[in-house]
């Protein structure tokens, strides 16, 4: 662990592709697992006995396991690999902007595309609120990151213009202005018809003990995988 | 479906206690394996054969299937089961406050104790702010239908005081006022030590179409499970 809480990684790039390639497709298998069970109307028996053979696959995987969280990652060549993180971790089942959703940086912000499905659900039919605030919180995290400074969510308010149909969805952030350590962003969400249903603004924090250590936070933060 | 987008179960008490049930140990095996994947560090072969037998698993519950997203049902007795929201669904895998950790109706909002693990981190060993989010989003919803009026989100703003360990939460929210058809609701979430971690404001809109039409929502809402 450095003093940002990051593990150091000692496998080579081929094998980093490698096993990212492996463990990207089982997570990538357990979240389609997760969305199928969500509406099996399968009977009882055989969700049951689904239920048994899970289970037994559960074990299997936990038989060896890193204590703890997954964490974050530093390669030798300086790539963040967060993969655990809930919305762009390649390793988390939940995450809805990895693979062929990421999060894209740009000049001034951040922007992403991404598939809000049924596990997404809050009102029938219709986006979950809260879920609309994690990824919004994510992007704006992000765009601070790529337009101006990293920083911890200090603030994010959300306004809601109209329910999110479950779906499609595209998210766009960027820098209002930065001062010192606090760099404020806006961003929206739109629908699969270019509405827009969700106006966001957050306030990001460089952490006291970041800018403490001279030096020791990078003016640009290692680019999130 | 009613006018709600609510679909009528016919299904009797003791056939939904026994689906609720049995579907409730696979989304829970599902969820357990989700958690266990994130951090298992099997070697790449027996990753990769667990994926395949994941995929199996995955088609045996496909081949009886709801058409699109779980949607809410509404029993004989006016109870409401939105078993796919991403927070509370009993079949829903992400939904980290369901089974052991119900958000809890009182006369002034609702109140929840959490156990938010790896599969919600942010900064490393942290809970992503967008999680922190997501739980209040539904807890402050909850809140408005249990101590007022229910409603969608209409604004959502949050404070974030300080870091949130992974592990155990609490979270109250609570009325703060209310206007005809809007609901005020504040709330905080405090990490295992008892300190206030995140503070949280919400209003909730009662809908236009469920204003206009007299007696078209109950005074008080169905309660969810």
């Amino acid at each position: 662990m450095d003093r940002f809480g990051y593990a150091q990684t000692s496998l080579s790039a081929e094998d980093l592709e490698r096993s990212d390639e492996v463990y990207g497709a089982l997570t990538q298998a357990v979240r389609e697992l997760a969305g199928t069970q969500l509406t099996t109307e399968v009977d009882l028996d055989e969700a049951a006995a689904v239920t048994q053979e899970i289970r037994a696959l559960t074990a299997r995987l936990a038989s060896r396991q890193r204590a703890g969280s997954f964490g974050a990652e530093l390669t030798d060549t300086g790539v963040l690999r967060n993969h655990g993180n809930t919305v762009t971790g390649l390793r988390n089942p939940f995450a809805v902007a990895n693979g062929e959703h990421p999060i894209v940086w740009n000049d001034t912000g951040a922007s992403a595309s991404l598939h809000l499905g049924p596990l997404c659900e809050g009102p029938p039919g219709h986006v979950h609120g809260g879920v609309l605030a994690l990824v919004l919180d994510q992007l704006l995290g992000e765009a601070a990151a790529s337009a101006a400074t990293p920083g911890m969510t200090g603030t994010l308010s959300l306004r809601y213009r109209r329910p999110t149909p479950l779906g499609d969805v595209s998210m766009e952030a960027w820098l209002d202005r930065s001062v010192e350590y606090k760099t404020y962003i806006k961003g929206h969400l739109k629908d699969a018809d270019g509405n827009v249903t969700v106006e966001a603004e957050g306030l990001f924090l460089l952490p006291r003990w970041a800018r403490e250590q001279t030096g020791a936070w990078p003016s640009k933060p290692p680019k999130f995988e």
